[in-house]
């Protein structure tokens, strides 16, 4: 029986900015970036703060905004009111002197928003080791704070577009889903991501900037409990080039304006984590897609580990080899660098249960090793391979784990853009 | 004060083959490669088994000449009296069939030579998914053994041309030093080395293939524990590519034949360790120098650690990050990178100790972070840079650990190489 697609069960996704109810947003070019591209963008909430759960870098160079947004959440106990999004500027390696700027501009957004600064957060991503140009940005925070926000959906389309560095697109996706009102009576809720991130893209707990949205009603400890293991599914399990931002963030807001009653029970909770990661898995997805110089998505599935996580571990090590990832690029079925690619996966740093007299690989449906190696149409794959998406199945027959991850190839415009890319 | 290069107490090596007394060895081509370059090896001794030490990959798909490697060791008590080395085919992923073939080669090997087939080794490198030619090369192997066995230093050096793939040029270094004789007096002793790899290269307790050849005396038992702490040291921190290959192996080998008094005391063995790793981090070097598409080596060095295994990870995990590799190949000063790569470093699953206001980078010789960004001439450094060799020094100021780390940039000339590697 030949490897079949892993069975993914989550809601319908559009790829398209949806703004739920309860939020607001606006973005301008301040001129941060020598593009005059937007570069400047805040997301505030319309009525009283929304609960908000966070996932953060383990890089232990976190950047500015990193630190004062976990600070901020701390203190305020996970309510959110507004974000100040900043982008071609990482403030990260910036020292006491990039934590004061980052401080300066969230409390200026907060004072022209007339909130408490503990309410903001800030995200920040571009360069590493230069600073904000904190006088130069005093002046449109406060325009966008005064009259440049809206609750449109093209509002949020252009924060998604202000948080581009090197992505070639804004990445988007929104799904919907009925929860109870408090009379038990049906709503409809919005769950709606932005994200960002195309290089410097091996998220490890967190990822790049992304920033979900809902305007379901739940406390902070329920959207935490609920976003950490999305996380892991998703985010977690997306690599372009191996390397762990300074700067990566996921923000899950929900400003309960929707009218449908707070997540308490199983089915609703169950409901909402659905949506909320089927937005997540989108928004990976695309991000590979458009990973640096890349041609193809590569999606790897695991099945029949010892478990998920080794699952997880397994496809992450697949789509993170680069000599996988420069064969993909040339439609080469090379399943070999697969094979020891899978080899060296480790989790935490032991082995996965691995053993090769019972794995199996296909690529894109066609079946290349069970054991020892198939007889394939060689040409044949290579021509399914040149495609927008590469599909690489294993499945080790040890158990019942399973999993996925999301990378891309690997090609020469990747070392093109960056070895240019301005220092 | 500026932050100087890690002083290395090392012997001098040269980088020439020299035979020590003991072996003898020759290479033809047998048919393997398509190209008709030499691709069969045999090193043999000539005083009876020597002793052996060996580390081999800890990738979970082990080709079938590790397991039998590691089988007859097992069985011989770390004795060897000769390696069959073939190069264009990995034997890797072949299931019960390729195991099959290379005890058929090494069994064709012993009775050639008159010896038991535990006695022997096999060492292979190339394509994974293919199997060896068996009966092709029955009658070469026959042949070397026959009248195709030198102890010259040219049969070493054609032994180091037989083993590569797409290394660019042979790997060898060679080390001297005087151990006693039985009665006291200096007895000189040689160690040699040969290695190949320079893709799929990211050794981990192990690496591609090296050996290590002395004329020194020394119990397998004392080998292996002082070739292990230097593994750890030099190929462990070596890095091409990331990707751990199923068939990496290092053998050590002495033969007895110099004279000297076997190994005992401390100071023997801390000269002949001494002798060992200077010929370890030589070929280690050059591979990384080597590396597919690569123009300039990157050393890392990492001094004020907690320890040295947090050094010696810090630094593996600068020199393997893609955007530090390609911001040296555009010869551009992007510290950021740096300073993010390090804050990524892991020991088993867990982070370093690293605070970014006591971290201090220094590239070229030339310091760009001590806590906070420095001024410096960037147009400067970055001629500093084209160079062929890129030191980037790092001092954590927590402790007193110490390490350091080879790679290479990363070109378009390793995405053309690997797009285009036949499978």
């Amino acid at each position: 029986v030949s490897l079949a697609p892993l069975p993914i069960d989550l809601p319908p996704v559009a790829e398209v900015a949806r703004m739920p109810a309860g939020f607001r947003a606006g973005s301008v070019a301040a001129g941060i970036k020598a593009s005059g591209r937007l570069d400047l963008g805040v997301l505030a909430t319309t009525a009283g703060p929304a609960s908000a759960a966070a996932v953060f870098t383990t890089n232990l160079i976190a950047a500015a905004p990193v630190r004062l947004s976990r600070a901020h959440l701390a203190r305020s106990s996970g309510r959110v009111a507004a974000v100040l999004s900043t982008s071609g500027c990482a403030n990260a390696a910036t020292s006491a002197e990039g934590e004061r700027d980052q401080a300066a501009l969230v409390a200026a957004l907060a004072a022209a928003l007339g909130i408490e600064p503990e309410l903001t957060i800030a995200i920040s991503t571009g360069l590493i080791g230069t600073r904000l140009p904190v006088d130069v940005l005093r002046r449109p925070i406060a325009a966008l704070a005064a009259g440049g926000l809206s609750d449109s959906n093209e509002a949020l389309a252009g924060l998604a577009d202000q948080m581009r560095t090197t992505d070639s697109r804004a990445k988007l996706a929104t799904a919907s889903l009925d929860l109870p009102a408090a009379d038990g009576a049906p709503q409809p809720v919005v769950v709606s991501g932005v994200a960002k991130g195309v290089g410097m893209i091996h998220p490890s707990m967190a990822t790049m900037l992304g920033l979900l949205l809902t305007d379901a009603a739940a406390e902070p400890a329920t959207l935490q409990a609920l976003l950490l293991p999305i996380v892991e599914r998703t985010w977690n399990q997306l690599t372009v080039d191996g390397d762990t931002s300074t700067n990566d963030t996921v923000v899950l807001l929900a400003s309960g304006a929707s009218g449908a009653a707070p997540i308490a029970g199983d089915d609703a909770g169950r409901a909402l984590r659905r949506a909320v990661e089927a937005v997540a898995r989108s928004l990976a997805r695309q991000q590979a897609a458009d990973g640096e110089g890349a041609t193809t998505l590569i999606t790897c599935q695991v099945s029949g580990a010892r478990d998920d996580p080794q699952a997880r571990a397994l496809a992450r090590s697949v789509v993170a080899s680069s000599l996988v990832k420069a064969a993909v690029h040339g439609r080469d079925p090379n399943w070999g660098r697969i094979a020891a690619a899978a080899g060296n996966a480790r989790i935490d740093g032991r082995p996965a249960e691995l053993a090769e007299p019972k794995l199996r690989i296909a690529i894109c449906g066609v079946d290349v090793f069970a054991g020892r190696p198939l007889a394939f149409d060689r040409a044949g794959l290579a021509r399914r391979m040149d495609a927008a998406e590469v599909l690489v199945r294993l499945d080790l027959g040890v158990g019942d784990g399973s999993g996925e991850a999301f990378g891309c190839d690997l090609s020469e415009a990747y070392v093109v853009e960056n070895s240019a890319y301005s220092s």
